[in-house]
């Protein structure tokens, strides 16, 4: 959206053959192989394929996100993590609802690439709705999903063929670094990825962290194993399966022919 | 604590021996087989126990929790759900922390019993940190966990020996019942169990919520199989475990002789 | 309400013969004698006898209140005293108030307990109606009291008959303490009772406070006097007026034989 | 303060012999015989001559305040009351005090005139003191008040020879309107004041308001009795009450000649 | 507005000649020959003279404004500069517009006299209006400006004869201090301005402020060339055109015999 | 810094030889010629080549802006403006601020590119030092511009050769169009460009707005005579004055081979 001219939208608004879609990040320690970047890449080139293929449109990202939390992203008190906190992620995602659904747009999408965010999204749309007096039946409405719930077990068999170690650690793990490896391979240093175990984290949580159980790495998982092959297996899967639940959720016509997909 | 007078609690909190332990629930529609408070009985039952074998005190439970989501709990717009919005969880959570902290308690566990509560329990626990100034290092602290992470693999194939379906569908499911059959046998009426099979639901949210997703029972799986006897191995375990963890973490003298363990 | 199920509760909303009674205190310092939690039982006790009077239903309570203030609590620096700010109190009053009201409850009564709390209640209150849209003339309405308003002159008269020293420094003394012995005499150590002239505070709120103004006891007057029947005497009283008003106020369907009064 | 510049006020703020007095009241109707701007006539006035007396300066009024609620001031549903919500009032009193501190103020009254501002206040100034880390014996502090609290037995006897109707009806009535024939007689209009019996208002407030339980004139008392004279007794007594107690609080000189006292 | 009773503003609002206008100023140092409360002095005097012509009412001015900023009032760190934060000014103006417009009002002017505020007004206004569902083609409306934007060519020109160094550093400088000298002169202390030369700052701002580089006096540019020539130049001239203004905006009739004009 | 790992970020952060710079803009209409992201842009493309003239880094854009306002950006209600209220662009400036700061940034540098946003990111720059204690004299500190503020006189001169229309309609006009041209000539179609006199507003704000006075291009003035040498000429200007600036303001040392560095 942010490279196309008003009037064009607003024409595309007219027709409206597809959703508004938000990919969402956060600017984030990956450890020494991946960019602080990483969350805002992978959702947004999602957020793309999938906007090609339901001939919709692609909004600016959020670029930071929730603060990380040690045991999904190592903490927030690393240096590389910047970090919104609710009140400030649910007000940008409040806002941003709000301005979309006031211009006529019907059908938003948020493809969330940052474990930490879900729930402040959550309340963020929800609070956009109440204030329009949007409720059951209406024509508007927002999906929300991170991208990694669209893996399907056949993909994470293929992808993790000694057994899936949870989405829990998975932070600048194999799933990441593959993705990158297959999106943006110019933006991984494989060759720096630390080779530790999977960090090992009590149940809870505990606040202030004690910094020692993070790895200095950074990450909770090794990359090893990673390659582009995998991304793009990964890639193609999510975008595939999520591009079929937007199309059948909003009852879209099928877009013939996708570009680039 | 809301049964002990000022100056016997006082008095504990020189001594301190073991953490004040703030149990969370929700006010939600659990199907017709459980009542409405089902989530605080089960996280106060638990830190109750837990308490009494690492030498804490069990604060008044929140009882009322963060909206229901559909894919978690039915969602927001069934009756009997009785909600808060993120802003008001997240401060009172906030407002407790620094309250208690400030009359000295140095160890406090939030141990919550409501799917959705986490992300907002957590930011509330964190503002609360940062305005006393309590960073890394600090004798002073806050656990944070939900008693269902504490459940192990051995009780889950005891307790589901067809296999464990996911914490997503778990409302009002084998889980919850059985443990209300062992604590709080009364308050179940088996015999108003609805049938059916587990909730298909997308893997995204939709707001609005499309209505006719959830049962009409409310429930997302079906509690047949559950007695009380797994809710007395879940209840045991889970009591065992985190009192297990609570004491290494805090390094407690051990509790000789629990009472009533 | 906690311990009825949802499908139960769908069909009382459908008749809806009285209020929603929601019962507000404290976990606040009382004394030597008294519980901490002694705002809650007494607001719960009362609301639990007038929705068997009224039909109602009694939800959750609060059982955090408003910061204790000196002089009508003896201040909130006191152990003991775990309290909410007036963001918190307000949101979860506004919360609640519109969770109620969505699941199509038509009249809610708050019963409160601790003096602090009232004019964050209103608030609550007013924000919550103002959300939902509601004005004059609505079929839905909220009424909101603290229960010694509903001491009459006759009762006064007979609990203090040296003289009403006045509600303010009614903390901790013969009111409380005599509806205690009556309603919940295990949880009353009268034998801890501290011995001393009520306090004289200023006729200003000074912040931060000079501790020095509050006895050490925590209370502002004595218990001296207090016993069950001058608590059952105010109990029937407040009970049976609260009651009365409620019905006319509503023009409820008086109940023909209410269990327990 | 506003009359004076800001050099002459850095000079006194480093003698600093009295207290800034920052006076409270309301834009609200007043019945027909009295200004909408009463409150903040009356806490100005006192707040001018408790200065002149303790060697104090006089801040902005806040010339709007807390919504006005029926049982105190008629309703908000009013025209002529202009209101201001918690969140604001809490804000702008937070701001100021913090604002005051910042530039070393050390002494800080605040001056109400409306009954339903307090509880907003005390938690605007209690905020701003957390926030600068001010706690208990710290040499900086605040004292807030209502003027009317100030109010002797003695005078009460005098002001209302057949009995003390409560402040609960007092507004615009005997001491509101007294006070405004001493100090501006030109803004009173005795002739327009109605005669009508005193409102007769539930123990309860109900939100929305029942309208017609206020009467028509805006007033819960007549003004019936007021003079100037009785003003004259009001205004000086509690103004040299107040003087002397802020005089001792902040264990001020004594101002020796007081002008215009 | 505060002078006038409620049952008479009832009536003005039956016919409603004109807008109700809302002066906006400050509490902030004005170098040492100006008051502090200079910025609402300017704005109620402008706004009474415009009410007269317009047959409007003035309310009561926000006598408190935003921090000040260095580049346009020297900086918040003076003292004499009494400041409310973004969140008190929003909140105050949303409360007072929504209050206004609940009234029955129709026309709101506000009129800002401290460059700092404008932003916040505007969303507290903005904010107003979404919450009351006014939205475009509504016949009731918020105007608001600043007064200097209202200071046509010519008359810079003639207040200016060396040529208009801008209104960033015209803080305490030649527009104010010659209006003051109009409007109030006993309130003005010319010998007490010092001269030098106009300030020289960045084109940034910088956060803390550099102290030193606000001239001791607090002042932007000197009030030499003052007078109360050109200060009733200004005033007769905004005066007009902004009531002009307001006239054709609104659709007003013409005030025939404007008093006082 | 997004394509950056935190590691290597880590490593810059002992050295830090200079600013972290944060580009701000806005999804906004500029008019059919111009694509919605054009503030961010020109914000980020002036920042990257100050970043590489002072050793500073780039974090990432703030893409969506406070709301346009009618006199400076058309309004908000056009199609393609997407906007954040106040609350939210406050809270997002503060957690971003905050966030940095506590990784040990010193130097923060905030480019606007977006006319409405700048009291908001004062003001949440401003909440964010208050918070982390941060006053007059410590060695960390932020700066906050508009890029347009950089633009020297000589160079107004030339780019607008009939004379500066004011800064107050440039939006989707010459300046604006010019640096696209320069910058990212394949997001400009100047051919869709709609040739008009530049609009005539009011000196005052109206809210809600009306639509009418904003032409129907959404621009306030023409682009005519835009070209890329005025766009490069305005671009060079702005970042060395800019660099130079940032160097002496902070001591930096002198970067002897920009670009790349």
């Amino acid at each position: 959206m942010s490279e196309m001219d008003a009037h064009t939208f607003s024409t595309w608004l007219e027709e409206q053959p597809g959703p508004v879609l938000v990919p969402v990040g956060a600017l984030e320690q990956h450890g020494p192989h991946l960019p602080m970047g990483t969350d805002a890449v992978l959702s947004t080139s999602i957020a793309t394929a999938v906007a090609r293929r339901t001939r919709g449109l692609v909004a600016q990202p959020f670029t930071y996100g929730y603060k990380s939390q040690q045991k999904s992203g190592g903490g927030n008190h690393l240096r590389g993590t910047t970090s919104l906190d609710a009140a400030a992620l649910i007000a940008l995602t409040r806002s941003v609802t709000v301005s979309l659904l006031k211009q006529d747009v019907r059908r938003i999408v948020f493809v969330n690439g940052h474990f930490e965010n879900y729930q402040f999204l959550y309340e963020g749309v929800d609070l956009a709705l109440d204030e329009l007096g949007i409720g059951s039946g209406d024509d508007r409405s927002v999906l929300l999903l991170s991208y990694w719930d669209y893996v399907s077990e056949p993909t994470l068999a293929q992808v993790y063929p000694d057994g899936f170690p949870g989405w829990a650690i998975e932070h600048g793990g194999v799933l990441e670094t593959s993705l990158m490896l297959h999106l943006e391979p110019s933006l991984v240093s494989l060759d720096r990825a630390i080779q530790h175990p999977a960090a090992s984290l009590p149940r809870f949580d505990r606040l202030p962290v004690v910094a020692g159980r993070t790895p200095d790495s950074g990450c909770l998982s090794a990359p090893a194993g990673s390659d582009a092959d995998k991304g793009r297996l990964l890639f193609d899967q999510v975008v595939e399966d999520l591009s079929a639940d937007i199309t059948t959720e909003f009852g879209l016509d099928q877009a013939e022919h996708p570009e680039g997909a």
